[in-house]
């Protein structure tokens, strides 16, 4: 009785707090992980928002005499911890990119002299920008406020889903200015804007769009923007390298309240008279389809000026997002805990106006009949945790995801899945063709309410596009060849994954035909398997494998953002095949334990991408997604205890509460959904299995609160940072055999206990 | 008896042939004015068409070295009758402009080796163009035909509104290519493309668009191209300086059969077998909305692939225009006049998809309500002669483009009606606010099926947009000061002539405040006239005139393309009062007779614009169009008999039915307006007033059918070269006393019978 007791006095409270929104949103700090690696930004955005109002640090050429300048890798979501200015706050960020875009539309307040120059961090007040401090910053879910020091102007910050709400609070003033720069965006390049359009409608409002070619090859937003208080005068200022013909332009001074600008390089201000703690809103909307558009969301999602009431909706908003899982546990892990949670409700983002409308890949604009249209599919990184926590947690938001990627596929030149896209492009970033697993995924676990034959046709199209990265070759001989792809071994393993998820998929559907075709390419994993060596090695095109290798380097090797050690564990959909490949049991675990444990030569650190030093443990490098199952691999062994230990280790080491606390970038949720699954005490470790891997959970106990209405509970009985270690499990009361965990288990609802202990 | 025979007879005939359209096409030679300075082309066009599809002679960069390149003026309609080569095919061109852009989408078949740049017109076989001769090259209205001499292949093009239709006689090869060049341009910029957009839908059907920032700040132009036969294989290649990122893209062989290109600078190849006489056709639809709307395009206009039913569809379009004024006169005038009557009804363009979508110069997308909606307006030069003209023979297209005209004021940040608009841009060229002389004419005129009142409301609106070239100072002071503009006179002057228009559109409406308001600012003219010397002389501020004056040179005088002489005769509302400005009827005459006679130093060749020598006479400058009333202003003195003589010397000396017919610019229709009218024996001296000013029939019977079913005859008895004076006018049987015709005598129908004679 005792043992139960607890459960049921802390049970009680949390029921009840969470049926009015327990306050969830107090453990969420966007600032943990925005120094370093983390490439999170700090400002505001709803959940999945089109949104992400937030303060860049700086602006980066992306090139210094015409080299890439890896300084700028730092500024993928604008802000980083460690500076000391603000340059500005712009309506658009990825979170926890490897690579970057976006960072449109930044606003500005100053007072004094007008300068419309952002101006370098080195020297103060060489421009627009201002210093600050962490001490006058605070960094909510959808909230963020900081005092500009140069200005002494308190910039808040809040948003829905399509709108950025602004509010700064002037000291009284003849000269204040409000600035809108159209040419900063977060990786600058020297062409980068295609276009720049700007129409002052009336003295209040302003409309125009914004077309760039950087990741997204092509990329338009449009936006309106509303200001609380009509500005006494305006003016524009263009710094276009040139512009073909001015011609009878000179008709008018464009420079000064002049309605209508356009050009490649463009700054707007619009200029005040404050008095002491007055405040100027601005509101800023952003569609995908017209400046019409973004009027619509503009009013229908704010018609009003009441900050604080946005503020406190969109915070009971995410209260509402974050307590679909309610955990007991400390501090900490609550705090590391919301904060993934807050991270991983960020991405994908909505991608249509309030009436449904988009741009699709094939520049033309849509209407999204019956679902919410996303973007941002970072889906070499996505598919492996995130989309299987969205079929738990947002079953209905990863359908529509889904339904967003079939839409691409329709509207596809190359009639493919999408690889990696955002904002009605295909940048094909990394490999592999991802979307099939987290279409399979959803197929599989029944979350259907699309069509799910439709869809894996779809996946049949995209898996055999032969001009695509090496998959005629794939096809043909069963891998790629080392000639034709720097990466032919990870992309080769990569593909034998998805063709396995495509197998799944048509299982589930009937289509034995298509299972039978596609069971046999997820064989392929074995055709780049050395025996010799025992590692996953470059195979040439007449079947000899590559002489010249380098098992622990990540560069020319065959591989992406991994070495051959961590490679060569990726067959997470035959993780037993791959314990008998290498001679069994024990020789597997003296491996992993290696992996773990070795020292590495220091050339590896410094080639390693996106990770810090502290992102790597041994020679696993969590900050990169190819291990992120590898740890779940000692349940396929003897020792399925070293597989909480490992992972607890890993929560500690990788995710710590403070700006710095993210050893590699968060990718669009990927870190964190991993966070999130270990913290509960299971894992996906192939997606497109209905199979969760057992680990340890870090909690004391969590609540799933599930879109049906059931919900899901887990204790972890005497559960500490010692007592890592699960002694037995029960589902329902009655013990679960083995180290798997199905996701109909899940989804029916039930009580999932684990006892813990500090011994294996 | 004897002297009216001869009409009967032709009469019948005429009718006749008229009722099943008579052929008048045969007379139309869309080759005259292509040598020099006409800048018209000699491709195909339905009339008022949004497709131009015409043979490029040459790209020329608009500049060398960072500097102006003058030679790219010849080139303002793509074609010039010396040149010995043809680049290709594109589908957009002004006619008879003095500035240009367009030429899109540039189509151009080959055989052989493939080659993907244009060469130099200097050395042969350099790159994909061909060589031709005019004795292979047939141009009629509507229909183009050449041999390209390089590659054996016979071109032909027609067109419909919206679609322009190639077909292209190959010989045996097995390397046919047909090119599609988005690099291609009018005036090319080095910055000229702003982007480019291209899918391979499948294999008969491309789509894309381009976006251009030229003459027009920003054009943007979708297509959709179909080829009748499936090409083979296909590929793309780039010369962007650079681009921004390419990362992943290398997924792809992005140069052989990949479906989407986008970029700054793109050609693209389409490879077929052909066999000998083998016919590949294009059909090629553009749209100011979507790749959809030029789809709905090019299957409403052209569902099939008969060519010859097409251009036969469309000749007899064109004889349904051009019949309506059926001539009777020598081969040389009706050569000229239909040739005229061609160019006239050439421009503006319609500017919407088959359902009535466009973009407005707002940069959204519009539905045309119960209006055709137009484009390209030239107005500082159409509205003297070209709209008026309209009100006679076109008063449902002339309303359709002051709806049009309408659309845009309301769509304009500036809140103004076009000044010089095309492609959803205003490009402010030239001075003034002509719009408003097209407006009050057609309200004068009673051809208002669009609401008058708001129509008259945009008039005022746009005529006190203070911060419009000294628009303020004008309202403030009664003139522009010369310090504050460079054109300040001229303006002044059309200012003063605009706001008179103003002023007779509100009498009209009988809105007497407006009436008296801008009657009162139509005497502006008088500000700036120098009774001292006898011309309008620029003005400083202080009332005082500049000192340094020059009234022969057109440079840095205070006027545009016009000198002090010519200017100083631009009160086309007023000729009574100008007459008396210059001292009454005997100054004034012989002012005017040294116009024409004077003789001129070289220099002001050399800096008169726009113009050949040929297009000078004495002073008399008709190629630039401050002048064309000038003529006519003899009627009001006692010597009317030397309108009659300059009007019929202009008629032969500037219109000539050869290349080089033309003297200066056709200047979108105006020159040809001008002949029309002038042959016909009126024109319009003010636009705005119900009047035409009579001169000297160059033809000696003509049928004018109007819309309402009436027609208007014009006969001149005794006409011929020598027999240019007019001794008597009868309407109707009845004398008709001084030199007046009104535009209700016209509509009313009836016969108006010139006698003509030898002697004054």
């Amino acid at each position: 009785m005792r043992k139960l007791f607890p459960f049921c006095l802390l049970a009680l409270p949390l029921l009840t707090k969470a049926q009015t929104a327990p306050d969830l949103v107090q453990y969420v700090h966007p600032i943990f992980g925005t120094q370093r690696m983390g490439h999170v930004y700090p400002g505001a955005t709803a959940p999945f928002g089109a949104v992400q109002l937030s303060p860049d640090t700086d602006t980066i050429p992306y090139e210094l005499n015409g080299k890439y300048n890896p300084d700028v890798y730092k500024y993928c979501a604008g802000y980083q911890y460690d500076d000391k200015t603000i340059v500005g706050f712009s309506h658009t960020h990825f979170s926890g990119t490897g690579h970057s875009d976006l960072g449109d539309f930044l606003i500005m307040p100053t007072t004094g002299e007008l300068k419309l120059n952002p101006g370098v961090a080195t020297q103060p007040r060489s421009g627009y920008r201002s210093a600050f401090r962490h001490e006058a910053e605070t960094a909510e879910a959808d909230y963020y406020k900081v005092k500009l020091e140069d200005y002494n102007i308190l910039a808040e910050l809040t948003a829905t889903t399509r709108v950025g709400f602004h509010q700064y609070t002037f000291p009284a003033t003849n000269q204040a200015h409000i600035i809108l720069d159209l040419m900063h965006g977060i990786y600058n390049y020297d062409d980068k804007n295609v276009w720049t359009y700007l129409r002052v409608v009336n003295d209040t409002l302003v409309t125009g769009y914004r077309e760039t070619n950087g990741w997204a090859r092509t990329r338009r937003v449009y936006f309106a923007m509303v200001f609380s208080k009509p500005f006494d005068q305006y003016g524009a200022r263009k710094y276009d390298r040139r512009q073909a013909y001015h011609g009878f332009w000179g008709h008018f001074d464009q420079n000064h309240n002049f309605p209508e600008q356009a050009g490649r390089q463009i700054r707007m201000h619009f200029d005040f008279k404050t008095q002491e703690g007055e405040k100027v809103k601005i509101k800023f909307a952003l569609s995908p389809v017209s400046t019409e558009g973004a009027l619509l969301n503009l009013r229908t999602e704010i018609p009003g000026w009441d900050f604080e009431a946005v503020k406190r909706q969109e915070q009971e908003a995410w209260n509402t997002e974050l307590s679909k899982v309610v955990i007991d546990a400390g501090q900490e892990e609550k705090e590391n805990f919301y904060t993934s949670m807050y991270h991983a409700f960020i991405n994908p983002t909505v991608y249509m106006d309030v009436d449904g409308r988009y741009r699709g890949v094939d520049q033309l604009d849509h209407t999204a009949e019956g679902f919410v249209n996303y973007t941002t599919f970072s889906l070499w990184d996505t598919h492996r945790a995130l989309h299987p926590l969205f079929n738990i947690l947002q079953p209905t938001r990863n359908a529509d995801m889904i339904r967003s990627m079939l839409a691409h596929y329709q509207q596809s030149a190359e009639h493919m899945l999408p690889i990696w896209s955002h904002y009605a492009t295909e940048n094909w970033c990394m490999s592999g063709y991802h979307s099939v697993s987290v279409i399979a995924d959803a197929i599989v676990k029944g979350n259907t309410p699309f069509d799910p034959n439709k869809a894996l046709d779809a996946c049949i199209a995209t898996s055999t596009r032969r001009s695509f990265e090496g998959l005629g070759d794939y096809i043909d001989k069963g891998y790629i060849p080392a000639e034709r792809d720097g990466v032919s071994v990870s992309s080769t393993l990569e593909y034998a994954y998805d063709d396995w998820c495509i197998a799944q998929a048509a299982k589930k559907l009937g289509r034995m035909d298509v299972y039978d075709t596609y069971s046999k390419r997820a064989q392929n994993y074995k055709n780049v398997w050395d025996p010799s060596i025992e590692y996953m090695r470059p195979r040439l095109s007449d079947g000899s494998f590559r002489k010249d290798f380098d098992v622990l380097s990540t560069n020319g090797q065959g591989f992406i953002e991994g070495n051959a050690w961590n490679y060569s564990l990726y067959v997470p959909h035959d993780p037993a095949a791959l314990v008998a490949m290498y001679g069994g049991n024990k020789p597997f675990v003296r491996h992993l334990d290696s992996l773990f444990t070795m020292e590495l030569p220091d050339k590896f650190f410094a080639e390693t991408e996106d990770i810090t030093r502290d992102g790597i443990i041994g020679n696993y490098v969590h900050g990169n997604e190819p291990s992120h199952h590898v740890a779940y691999l000692y349940n396929w062994t003897d020792q399925p205890w070293k597989t909480q230990e490992r992972v607890r280790m890993i929560l500690k080491k990788q995710y710590k509460p403070a700006p710095d606390g993210l050893g590699g970038n968060d990718d669009c949720g990927q870190m964190s959904a991993w966070y999130i699954f270990t913290a509960l005490g299971f894992y996906p470790v192939a997606p497109g299995s209905g199979d969760y891997s057992l680990g340890s959970p870090a909690i004391n106990r969590a609540v799933i609160r599930l879109e049906s209405g059931k919900t899901f509970t887990i204790q972890a009985e005497n559960q500490s940072d010692k007592n890592v270690y699960v002694k037995k499990v029960t589902l329902n009361g009655k013990p679960l055999a083995g180290h798997t965990l199905t996701h109909q288990q899940i989804m029916q609802g039930g009580t999932l206990v684990f006892y813990m202990s500090a011994s294996h």
